[in-house]
């Protein structure tokens, strides 16, 4: 089994390689783990601990090379290769995130939508049909769906996990409010919009009363 | 300053609240920190590391009472009281998000929804009238607005921040795939959808070829 790389270290290889891309842009060559941390909101220190864990890169004194090291980052994040991503749940979540451009152009490719609603089946999203949620098993192996974007209601939502995953597919970005069981070697991302709202609410209550001095006794 | 609670103890947290609301609707008194574990998919060791950072609750060989437990979390995670929330960016993930009834349930009110697009205002939202962004500081006073949901474009989301902020906005829940710069005390959680695809493809792609050795080493 791998060493786990912790959420946050993921969430910043991410943020750099946004970086780097738009110093690419810019035509800057290189930088030092200084300026990336900068532009980052961390340390140097960080910067050079989340880089060591996949490699030795760039030279001392001479900072990194910017098109090596997003090479590096995109191969690093699996973005070497373009994703087939089937949506299920054509509602507006779910369309909302149809039309997301950015993914696209990180190479997750929506190829599949599929909905429970009869009066959704066969309308056509961006040259799409969408089509019915039981069709969904063929369609994960007749497409070759490696992700799931899962926007169904939450009592659905481990039905249809467990249909995708026998047929193959291997991650699943949740937007149900429920946790799903899945076997060992299914990799889930659970967005979830109230815990999100609750994480803000934790650090603002945290600011304005006794509860400071409570999580650090 | 507070010490600082990771956000995974925090997400942990939001799972503790929902299990524990769960086990009070079907009129369980207790459970062990091995039931709660388990429930959460986690261990009784975390269960008591995450609690114990709060207080002290429950008594060995007893268990936690639910009720109680249930209330303390609540008012860790600041939801003993409601919350005023604007929602900034009148499109589709802001509809999407405005019609969600879970945010109400927890406390989170959407008072004020605001677009820059002039077509949209005026429209009213569940009852509340969509106003124009030029509006936003005055409607940040005199709604008591606490927390903003932003589903602008990047581009705007800096300026939108900075005017709400200004205003007296103390937290910010940013769907805006951009780093915002905010003062000292102002809390951000940033949802980036393809920020959490690229977290799925990086556990994907280590399952399958030579980086988890690297990741390793």
């Amino acid at each position: 089994m791998s060493r786990k790389v912790s959420d946050s270290t993921v969430r910043r290889l991410s943020h750099y390689l946004r970086i780097l891309e738009k110093l690419e842009r810019q035509a800057v060559a290189t930088l030092s783990s200084e300026e990336l941390a900068r532009s980052a909101d961390t340390t140097a220190a960080q910067v050079r601990k989340d880089l060591s864990l996949f490699g030795s890169f760039g030279k001392r004194g001479l900072g990194y090379p910017v098109t090596d090291l997003k090479r590096h980052l995109r191969a690093i994040l699996g973005l070497g290769k373009p994703w087939r991503v089937a949506l299920v749940g054509a509602g507006r979540i779910g369309s909302a995130l149809f039309e997301y451009g950015d993914f696209r152009r990180r190479g997750f490719n929506i190829v599949a939508v599929l909905d429970n609603d009869r009066a959704k089946v066969g309308d056509a999203w961006g040259g799409i049909p969408v089509r019915h949620i039981s069709e969904l098993a063929d369609v994960v192996r007749s497409e070759g769906v490696e992700i799931l974007i899962l926007t169904v209601p939450s009592e659905a939502a481990q039905e249809v996990a467990d249909v995708a995953v026998a047929a193959g597919v291997r991650g699943i970005l949740n937007f149900a409010p429920v946790q799903l069981r899945l076997p060992e070697g299914v990799s889930i991302q659970d967005v979830n919009m109230v815990m999100e709202l609750e994480a803000l609410s934790f650090e603002l209550s945290r600011d304005d009363d006794g509860l400071t001095d409570v999580a650090a006794s």
